[in-house]
């Protein structure tokens, strides 16, 4: 029997640092929070706004992103972009990404240990 | 130019979700915390003691884990085991894990994406 608190809070934890990882790659197009939600769902990472919108404003403040409003549209949006020094982050944490897959693909039922 | 300390705790975030995974899968075969500090090296995730021997207690605590001292050695050690509970979140955090790996291949530069 699983304790479902439990297993949220491992999810959350496993979650939570990739998930920075996944918007600095997929913000590299520039795109608004509302629509990110969407991008990293129809990716099958489970996410909402509430996490979302927190994160992008963190990142801001990180300079791994930047933000502009883009007023063209019938509704003005603020549009996410990964800066250089986000674009050069990631890649760095893509490194790490790549080593713990690896050890996860060996270690996992049917793998390679 | 990287701010290191932020890339620490990025990397931290990162590795600290999946490192719970990776215990658990690796040790469905028994074995002692310095030995797992070692295994866990070798498949390219770096931890040390320090880090890994309170994660250790904590997923015993939250019944992942069971341990049983070792004294036929010469050293008495206490070997770690996942239990089936461990077994079976570490199934659940799996599907979590194929999700955003999916989505990190996706977006990766040179990727599907």
């Amino acid at each position: 029997m699983v304790d479902q608190e439990l297993l949220g809070t491992l999810r959350q934890e496993l979650r939570r640092g990739s998930v920075v990882l996944v918007c600095l790659l997929a913000l590299r197009d520039p795109n608004y929070g509302y629509a990110l939600v969407g991008i990293l769902e129809s990716a099958g990472v489970e996410t909402d706004a509430n996490t979302l919108y927190p994160l992008l404003r963190r990142l801001e403040r990180q300079g791994l992103v930047s933000s502009e409003w883009i007023t063209d549209d019938p509704r003005p949006r603020k549009y996410y972009r990964t800066t250089d020094t986000g674009i050069e982050i990631a890649r760095l944490l893509l490194d790490d990404w790549s080593a713990i897959s690896k050890s996860i693909e060996q270690f996992k039922p049917g793998g390679r240990g």
